[in-house]
C-alpha cells in the first residue's frame, strides 16, 4: 500500500514559494471559522523516521493560528498517567470543540513499536487496533474530525535522509541510536505499519500515505489535505443541521428486562442489632482491605446511581468511613462545566480517574447519558444508543488496566421515595436534599425504569456487572454495598 | 503556646452525641449558602502524629456535603510535581469559589519535616515561611478563607496514642516505623512547629491549636471552628459589598519611569540581508541550546507583551520555527474559561506551567492584570495594585526552581501601529486580526502607557527583568528576541 508515495513527488522551491501564502490564507481562514463549529479536530502525524514529521509538524505550527492549537507530543508516560488507564493521557489533552489538536506520536506509537520489537504477538496488536478504532469511532461519533497523515519514505530513501541528517552538523542530533535501530528494522517496521493502517483506515477515518522524501512536497501535501478535510467537514456538518435527525430508533430490545429491577426483593432488611454488628464488620475488613489495595497499587472506581433518596449519599458515607480519607474522592456528578462541555461526554469521568492505590466514587456518573439525558431528552436518540458501547468499552478499558469497578443501582419503590421525601423536609439538614424537581421526576418513574432497565440489559457483563442493591431498607443496603466492595478488593488482590 | 492546648479538655460520649446534630446541621446549612459567596475555603488539618488528624478529617467528610468539597492528600509529590515549581502541586488541586478544600499535608508539611530531620537550616526554613505567608496573603486577598487548625498532643500522651493504637490489630497500621520515629523526636518537632506556627499566625490566617487528646473533643472543635470562621467570613464578605471601596488610590509611584519606554530607540533596524544572516545564526543557535536545555532539564517560560501589531505573533514564530514542536506549547490568552473564572487569576497560568525540559510561551499573560484589566476597569484599583507584588513572587517561584524566565515587551509608536493595521487589512489572512477594538484601544494609547511603565518599574528585577524590544522594526525585534533567548539559555546552561 506504500508504492503510492514511493513515485518520488516532489515539489520545486519556486512552486512551493508561490503556492504556500495561498495555501496559508486558506487555512486561517478556515481556522477562523471553527469557533463557530462544535467539533474539534485532531492531526495525526505519523510515519517512519526520517520521513520529516517534525518538519511538517513546525510548518503546520507557523501556518496555523496557535490560538485554536495546540501540539500534543507523547513520549514516555509520566508516573500520573502510567498509574491511570492507557489511554488517560490522550483523554487529558483532548482538543475542545473548534480547537485542533495536532498529534505527535499517539495512539499509534506504541502498539508498532511493541509489535516490531517482538514484545507483542499479532493477536495483542489486533486487540490494541480494535480498541483504537473504538477510540476513533467514538470521536468521530461525537463529530470529532480525526486526520490521519502517515510519512512514507523507502528503504533506501530513510537511510539517505539519515544520512544527510548526520552529516550536517545543525541536524545531526535529530539522528539518534534508536533512527539507526530502526533503520535496519525497516522491512519488519514497514510490514507492522502496513497492517496497522490497513486495519484502522476507514471511510471515516482514513489514513493519507504521504511521500516523505521531498518535504515541500509533504508539508504542501499535509497543509492541503488539512485544508480539504477541514473543509468537507464544515460541509457534511451544516449539511446534518439541515436535515432531520433519522426518526427510526436504532435497536433497543427492552421487553423483559424489566423483569431484572422486579425481581428485586425490596422486603429484605437488616434489624439494627444485626446492622451494627455487620457495619463494624464489614468496615474494619474494607478498611484493612483498602490499605492493602493502597499499598498493592490496585485502585477503584465505584459508581452510585440510584433512584432519587435511593440512599447514595448514606451509603457512600458508610463505605468513605472505613477509609483514609487520603486515598479516595467522591466526586459528585452535576451539570458540566463549560470546559466539559467543549469536550467528548465521556472527558468528564476520565479526568478525574484515580492515581495507583486510589479510589474514586462517582456520586452519579456516565450513566446519566442514558438515564436523565434519555429521559429528559439531554441528549438525543442517537447519541444515547450508541452509549452503551461506548461505556462498556470506557469500562473494559479501566476493568483492563487493573481497576476495581463497581456499579451500584440503589433501588427503592415509589412509596418508599415518597416517604422518604417526606422525612427529609422534616430534617433541617436534609431540607436541602429536597426540590420540586424530585417530585416532579416521580412523574416519569415508568420512563425512568425503562431507562434503568435497559441500562443494566445493555452495559452488564461478567467483568463490569451492576450491582443492584435492594435498598428499601437502608441498613440492607449499605450493609450489601460494603460487603460487595470487600469481596471484589478481597478478589483483586488475590 | 501550646499549653492552652495541654488542659486535658474532653467531650463524653452522651455529651458529643446531643451536640454533633446540631453541628451537622449548621455545617451543612451555612455550606448550602456557600455557593452564593465568591470565595472558596481552605481548611489546612495538620498536628502531630497520632493527634487524631485522620478521625477529624473523616468526620469533617462525613458531616459536610461531598459535592461542595474535595479532601487533597499531599504526600510524596509525583514527577509531574517534581518537574514543576513546588507550590504547583498546590495551585493544581485550589477549591474552586464556593467550594471547600481540605488540605490533609499542606505547604507546612514539608518545611516542618525538613527541618526536624535536620535537612534544612533555620534560614531555609524562614524563607519558605516567608513564600507561605506570601501565598496565603495572595489567597486571602483573592477573598479565600484559609482554616488552620492543629491538633497537638503532649509527648506523653502522643506516646499513649501510640500505643494504644499498635495495640489494637484494627488500628496498628496507623502506626508507621516514621511514627515511632517521630515519637522520638517529639521536642524537636514541638519546638519547630512552635516557630512555624508562631511566624504565620496573622490576624487574617491564624492558627487554631487543638487538644487532640480526646477524638470527640477536637471533632467538635474543629468543627464548631470551621462553622464560626465561614459565618465570619461571610458576615464580613456582605459587609463589604456593602461598603464602597476605599477611594483613595494606593501609592503607585508613576513619574519618571515614563522614560523607561522613551528612552527606546525605536528607529533600530536591520536590512534584510543581515537579518537572513543573524535569523539562520541565532535559529541554529537556539535549535542546539534548546535541545541541550531539554537534556539537561531545564524548562522555560516566555512571556510575550506588547502593543497590539507589536509583532508578538511574528517574533514567536521565528522562534518556535528553530524549537521541537514536541517540547514547546504557546498559551495564548484570551478571556478565562468558567473553570478559570472561578479561582485566583493566576491560577490558569500555574496549569500551564511546562514540564521539565519544555517551554511554555505565554503570548499575553498574567500581566493583563496590571494592562487591559487595569486600564479598561475590568480589575479593582485594589486589584491591580496588589498583583504586582502577586506577580513579583510568582516570577520568583519560577525562578527559584530554576525556570529560565524572560518578559518580552514589543514595544512600537502609535505611527507604526497605524500602518500595521493599514497593512493587515489588505493582507486576506490577517484581515482576522483587526477588529474594531484595535481602533477603540488607540485612543487609550496614554493610559496603556502609563500602565506599562508602572508595570515595567515595578515588576523588573535583577532576576526577572524585563526585555524591552524596539520593535518598529520587525527584523530588529525578531533577532532581539532570539539572542536574547539564547544568551538566557547560554547562562542557564552554564
Amino acid at each position: 500500500m506504500f508504492e503510492i508515495a514511493e513515485l518520488g513527488y516532489s515539489v520545486s522551491k519556486a512552486d512551493y514559494l508561490e503556492k504556500v501564502p495561498d495555501l496559508r490564507t486558506q487555512l486561517l481562514t478556515i481556522q477562523q471559522q471553527l469557533n463557530r463549529f462544535n467539533f474539534s479536530v485532531i492531526i495525526l502525524i505519523s510515519g517512519v523516521d526520517g520521513g520529516g514529521k517534525g518538519e511538517v509538524i513546525n510548518l503546520l505550527n507557523e501556518w496555523l493560528d496557535p490560538r485554536i492549537m495546540r501540539t500534543n507530543a507523547y513520549d514516555s508516560p509520566s508516573d500520573e498517567e502510567l498509574e491511570r488507564p492507557k489511554f488517560w493521557r490522550f483523554w487529558r489533552t483532548m482538543p475542545a470543540k473548534g480547537t485542533i489538536g495536532i498529534y505527535v506520536g499517539s495512539w499509534y506509537s506504541e502498539p508498532i513499536a511493541q509489535r516490531v520489537h517482538n514484545d507483542t504477538e499479532d493477536t495483542d496488536l489486533q486487540r490494541q487496533l480494535t480498541q483504537i478504532k473504538q477510540l476513533e469511532q467514538e470521536l468521530a461519533d461525537d463529530g470529532t474530525l480525526i486526520i490521519k497523515c502517515w510519512l512514507h519514505l523507502k528503504k533506501d530513501q530513510q537511510k539517505k535522509r539519515l544520512k544527510q541528517l548526520e552529516k550536517n552538523p545543525e541536524t545531526s542530533w535529530q539522528v539518534t541510536e534508536r533512527d539507526k535501530k530502526h533503520l535496519k528494522m525497516y522491512d519488519d517496521f514497514a510490514k507492522v505499519a502496513e497492517t496497522v493502517l490497513k486495519e484502522t483506515s476507514s471511510a471515516q477515518n482514513p489514513w493519507r500515505i504521504i511521500d516523505g522524501s521531498n518535504i515541500r512536497y509533504s508539508s504542501l501535501t499535509v497543509g492541503q489535505h488539512v485544508l480539504d478535510k477541514i473543509k468537507a467537514h464544515m460541509q457534511m456538518h451544516e449539511l446534518q443541521q439541515s436535515i432531520p435527525a433519522p426518526s427510526q430508533s436504532p435497536e433497543i430490545i427492552h421487553g423483559n428486562q424489566l423483569r431484572i429491577l422486579d425481581s428485586l426483593d425490596l422486603s429484605l432488611e437488616l434489624d439494627k442489632k444485626e446492622y451494627t454488628e455487620q457495619l463494624n464488620f464489614y468496615q474494619g475488613k474494607l478498611n484493612k482491605l483498602a490499605r492493602q489495595a493502597h499499598q498493592k497499587k490496585v485502585s477503584s472506581v465505584l459508581v452510585f446511581e440510584g433512584w432519587d433518596a435511593g440512599g447514595k449519599g448514606g451509603a457512600i458515607r458508610r463505605l468513605t468511613r472505613a477509609l483514609d480519607a487520603r486515598n479516595y474522592q467522591v466526586i459528585p456528578i452535576a451539570s458540566p462545566t463549560d470546559e466539559e462541555r467543549e469536550q467528548h461526554y465521556l472527558w468528564r469521568f476520565w479526568r478525574h480517574m484515580p492515581r495507583a492505590g486510589r479510589i474514586t466514587i462517582y456520586d452519579r456518573s456516565w450513566y446519566g447519558r442514558v438515564l436523565v439525558e434519555r429521559v429528559e431528552g439531554f441528549a438525543t436518540e442517537q447519541e444515547w444508543t450508541r452509549a452503551y458501547s461506548e461505556i462498556s468499552n470506557f469500562e473494559e478499558a479501566l476493568t483492563n488496566s487493573g481497576i476495581v469497578l463497581l456499579k451500584f443501582w440503589l433501588h427503592i419503590d415509589p412509596d418508599e421515595q415518597l416517604s422518604r421525601f417526606k422525612e427529609r423536609e422534616q430534617i433541617s439538614y436534609k431540607q436541602h436534599k429536597i426540590t420540586e424537581e424530585d417530585y416532579r421526576n416521580r412523574d416519569k418513574w415508568a420512563e425512568y425504569s425503562l431507562a434503568v432497565n435497559d441500562m443494566v440489559a445493555h452495559t452488564s457483563s461478567q467483568t463490569t456487572p451492576w450491582v443492584l442493591v435492594e435498598a428499601n431498607n437502608k441498613r440492607y443496603a449499605r450493609i450489601k454495598v460494603l460487603k460487595t466492595y470487600c469481596a471484589a478488593l478481597e478478589k483483586a488482590l488475590g
